[in-house]
């Protein structure tokens, strides 16, 4: 798929890197390749790889056997990323959807969805969390045998 | 990201060649790996490739040198695809968004939608459709400085 100007969204594997660097950072500080790779289920050294790859590129400081924490602007990244993934699970939760299928749709959904299209999700997430009669009604006429 | 029994979805690039040749298939009756090699960008060698996996599964008919027919299994495959491609393009198109936006969106998003979510957003777009009173609403509510 062609990138276009108005995707939110870089590579699918930095968008991850950067997700998953920033919810690291934010338990402990920092984050280490070894979680990094067995949260996204990836080689060490593919790992080692990227990190080296995104701190050529000014996103994060990586020495090795150091924490690796964020710069402002890999921060800046990952929090756009992070407030899309949220914004897509906030949208799918409205219509009574299995957790865990919407953490694997807003898992792969996120990588492609444009700024556009972000937007018309917000504002109709928020029509319909401020008005219960219409989710209602939509709801009412999903056909569903299971989640 | 692992898959579960909810995916609408076989692997994305799958999905791809069936959707292509579904589509050659429509326009000419059958189709060539040279033209499904341009479609997706994809080298003819790797169509080879792809092409003799899906014979093997029972997806498609190929033989060098002739054209490419999908199979029943094959053609109710395609046709789910489709239809889910064009069901996240009525969606998006309710809201404004520019057409090759759209496009480049749901080419990347059809691969990871549940039927869950599918079902949701069938509801919606149907419950938008017939009162435009709210979609008027809801879009006069989006914020975009561009589409
Ligand atoms: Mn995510
Ligand atoms: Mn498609």
């Amino acid at each position: 798929m062609a990138a276009t100007p108005q995707r939110t969204s870089g590579s699918v594997a930095r968008d991850d890197y950067l997700e998953q660097i920033y919810h690291l950072m934010e338990q402990k500080g920092y984050a280490r390749a070894v979680d990094i790779s067995r949260n996204l289920g990836i080689s060490q050294s593919s790992v080692t790889n990227m990190l080296q790859k995104l701190d050529a590129e000014g996103l994060l400081n990586y020495e090795r056997y150091r924490g690796i924490t964020l710069t402002e602007q890999g921060t800046e990244i990952a929090k756009a990323i992070i407030a899309r993934h949220e914004m897509l699970t906030r949208f799918l939760r409205l219509f009574g959807i299995a957790e865990e299928t919407i953490y694997a749709d807003v898992e792969g959904m996120e990588h492609h969805v444009s700024r556009a299209t972000l937007e018309a999700i917000r504002a109709l997430t928020q029509h319909l969390e401020t008005n219960p009669a219409t989710l209602k009604e939509i709801v009412s006429q999903m056909s569903l045998p299971e989640s």
